[in-house]
């Protein structure tokens, strides 16, 4: 990857590029902009580790709005090239992808943990579904059935005057500016779900890497990059810039040339960009995905019967990651009684028994602590757990305790939930309300009282689902997924998960931001009124080489037309 | 319909209820909300004659905050019975909508052509197509396949923690508000694609009657109403409120129980409405259709084989309805030459013959005569019929002359067109500007320049679409919906048309506003993990009882599972 002219940054970190680790000896701290890196700002920052509070090697370069705008015309140029490459050169790029992910695996595992805190197995985990969505993707272009074209026969002797043929395929909206998470470092970040499902619909990417992680997203961009220069996509496909200030991300947003936004974050990061995308001359759409309190449920006989086991599970859950994941149960709520007593009790025992873990930053350590300070002073509300920010017998350094984290649990009634609303707002990391009702009422005056979520879990038996109905209405109002005696934490990849919900949740509710769906939001009706057969796309075409399942005068139908 | 409890309200106008005419007697001037009608407001307004200029016998109640209220709490009371009814409920409820609008066509279209002026040729399309839509919904609402379910079977056994079951279904929004234009005041409006295909999807509407057609409005409105009183819908399920006032549209969209918007209307319009629901605590969608300029691009050849049908269809096309249509061309390019002047001439000829109409109103004619005259006044811009605002010829009602409007042509060079940013403004009305280019490049810049458009056309033989595919490659990525050899005022329902396209035509280019496929805009999908058999809605059931197509582990499949 040649260098760009204006390498001028200087770096003002302890360690400047002068005296080089083994990671720094990869990592250059430029944007890459298509083919060429490039370094134009002055301002640079560095990434902490959150277990030592050190800053980490590779000076990161500010992105320049010059810098923005010639990704931004990059991509412009590139998105004709890049849709004619459409299906199987896409697919040739996307498992390219995969290849190099495959390739960097140890490097980017090794990276991403000094940089997140996230531990070695989950990181694993993350490098293989990322791979796996990728190749996933390839597959789902490749074999294209996802378009679903549809074609209405035109009718040329119909009376009165013939009816048109009309034949609608997808097309893709153009460049997309997208923003990883700071909790999935590799499988929603640079190259996660946003940036693979928007490349499979042939739209460009600028990725603005996020700030916690940019050492990780410098692996994965160069990854991107090396598998277009493989398959001779055209340059501007991807971009990456990096930046700490919200004057580039609106900056970004902003830009003429971008037709939409995909974003993992908080619900303020959220409404940012959607405030900035709004206040364009033609506003583009921000499919945000904002997180939620994914409320779990238990009815009266499956609390009876497995209390011990559902309190144990719920513990696992909301301190995987050290609860930093979007699908991390905020409430758990019970019908009072001796079922609701144990669970109480065996919840706090292994919430005692929880190690403590290191948390993303000191930004998201501050907030989790206060959101639980908040939960904690409300009146009504009982801690289960003490009020520690750590667990001194783990020892970590000791300058650098307060990032580390370990379960807070609360109880509170219905009555008590239902009166503070700040007691509904999502707090990132391992904290969680169980919730006691005394009356079906209150149980559904709980649902009822929910904004938009991502996920929410019902334990129930047969029973228990027939005689309480109304918490699976309620919930599936108010919800993009809904799951049965389980919990919400894991997402498998695949065609059927959704992942998004209504606001806010997401900001809209049609689209998905894991699995196969995810694609269509960045595509777009495109209907070609009787257009010659010579000139139709592939999937439109009379003969249908492709063999594509197509909705033909309203059924589905794979053979030629006649 | 029984009548509510506050009719008090005391219209002013001299068509007062005392005196009725065979009109009057059929119109009561409510807001019917739910099974009721109500009449709470003090203020009334009339509707017009725009021949005559004279107001309309009934006078129609402003609603009043209290009404709007009543209406959305019925609509949310609504909305578990109405689903619960879906798929052959529903599927009746539209059946029985399209007998009404059978059975009342007569009185519908009288209503209507002395509200609008629309010729009752024009309106006898309109009931036709409005009948047909509500049939063609409720046959894919019985059918099922419009929800493709999706499935991806569990495996309890998948190492290393098994891997979950997941399905997913379409799930109604909830209430929506809709918002009718005032150019289709039957198949756009009270029963149009935006009532039907959101009733279809079993969300509870509620519509505010367009204030130019409120006594159509109540026709179709009480049309609905026996049609869900006569297949036993929810009361609910339909409300219809009139008003003139900006507050009160606020009021509706802002109401917590809407969860979304659809309307089809001016920029303004649109524009307004998305900022009513982005101030929401809770934003939700604005599915707005806000019109276009669909230019129409003549290549060389075709040009020279068949200019004067060419220029016959264009003035066909601007003048149809008085131009008042979303998808009127307003722009036509080519290239200078002999072609040209002869396209010139004949647009000429025939604009000249084209007899005057009454416009809709008498705001809709003055904003056409101020549009026209800002072309007019612009440097460089040529006119080519007479600027006069009426055909005194024709000899319509000395005092209301000034609705009558004949077509206004102008012509400009594409320097002049590119320079001045006012003449690529929509003017609705029988109004257009013929550009003539000198290079591709010009022809290439008028493409680039467009922003989103609901349609476009190229006219091009064989050859002069391999010759020039700068054009059309430049088109796609700004319209909905490409023509070719044809113009685009024709929208044929059907399950392949899409009415929608990138901003400004549209608020999200994603979703149609007419044909089957603007079901979408009101269903998000709804996830259910590990869901007991028993729970299962039908379509997502092991058993596939009602034998739909669904996307089994990524492949359609219409049999049971295994």
């Amino acid at each position: 990857m040649p260098a760009g002219r204006c390498d001028q940054g200087a770096c003002t970190s302890p360690h400047s590029r002068s005296s080089p680790t083994s990671e720094e000896s990869e990592m250059h701290g430029m944007q890459i902009i298509g083919a060429e890196t490039s370094a134009c700002g002055k301002q640079t920052f560095t990434a902490h580790n959150p277990v030592t509070g050190e800053p980490l090697p590779t000076c990161f370069h500010e992105a320049t709005q010059a810098e923005i705008h010639q990704a931004a015309l990059l991509a412009d140029e590139a998105f004709d090239p890049f849709r004619a490459k459409a299906p199987n050169g896409i697919a040739a790029f996307l498992f390219a992808i995969a290849d190099q992910l495959q390739e960097l695996e140890q490097v980017l595992i090794e990276r991403a943990h000094i940089e997140t805190g996230l531990t070695v197995q989950r990181l694993t985990e993350e490098v293989l579904r990322a791979i796996h969505q990728a190749r996933l993707y390839a597959q789902v272009v490749r074999e294209g059935s996802w378009q679903m074209p549809r074609i209405d026969i035109g009718l040329p002797e119909a009376a009165p005057q013939g009816r048109p043929d009309l034949r609608t395929t997808l097309f893709p909206l153009g460049p997309v500016a997208v923003f990883g998470a700071s909790s999935f470092p590799i499988s929603m970040s640079v190259a996660g779900t946003d940036t693979i499902s928007a490349l499979a619909a042939a739209c460009p990417v600028i990725v603005k890497a996020h700030p916690l992680h940019p050492g990780t997203s410098e692996i994965l961009g160069t990854a991107i990059s090396e598998a277009a220069r493989q398959t001779a996509m055209p340059s501007g496909v991807f971009s990456l810039i990096h930046s700490t200030q919200p004057e580039v991300v609106r900056h970004l947003v902003q830009h003429p040339i971008i037709r939409a936004v995909a974003f993992t974050g908080t619900y303020q990061g959220g409404r940012a960009l959607m405030e900035a995308a709004s206040n364009r001359e033609d506003p583009i759409p921000v499919f945000a995905e904002m997180g939620s309190l994914n409320p779990v449920f238990v009815l009266p006989e499956i609390l009876q019967e497995r209390a011990p086991k559902i309190a144990e599970g719920f513990v696992q859950s909301i301190t995987r990651a050290c609860g930093q994941l979007c699908t991390r149960p905020g409430i758990m709520v019970a019908f009072g009684g001796k079922g609701f007593d144990q669970l109480i009790e065996v919840v706090t025992e292994h919430a005692l028994k929880a190690p403590s873990q290191v948390m993303l930053s000191e930004s998201i350590f501050e907030a989790c602590r206060e959101g639980t300070d908040r939960i904690a002073r409300t009146p009504g509300v009982l801690s289960l757990t003490p009020l520690t920010t750590g667990n001194p017998a783990e020892e970590p350094p000791a300058r650098h305790r307060c990032l580390t984290n370990t379960c807070s649990l609360f109880q509170a009634n219905a009555k008590t939930f239902l009166a503070q609303a700040h007691l509904q707002e999502d707090v990132f990391g391992p904290v969680a309300i169980l919730i006691r009702c005394d009356t079906e009422e209150e149980l559904l005056a709980l649902a009822r009282n929910l904004s938009g979520q991502l996920a929410a879990t019902v334990f129930g038996t047969h029973s228990d689902l027939r005689e309480f109905p109304g918490v699976v209405r309620e919930l599936k109002k108010r919800v993009g997924r809904l799951v049965y005696n389980g919990f919400p934490t894991d997402i498998t990849l695949g065609h059927a998960i959704h992942h998004g919900g209504p606001y806010p949740a997401a900001m809209f509710p049609h689209f998905s931001s894991i699995g196969t769906t995810a694609i269509y939001r960045f595509v777009r009706p495109l209907c070609l009124q009787d257009c010659p057969e010579e000139q139709l796309p592939q999937e439109l075409q009379d003969s249908n080489p492709r063999g594509l399942w197509r909705i033909v005068d309203g059924s589905l139908s794979r053979q030629p037309l006649l």
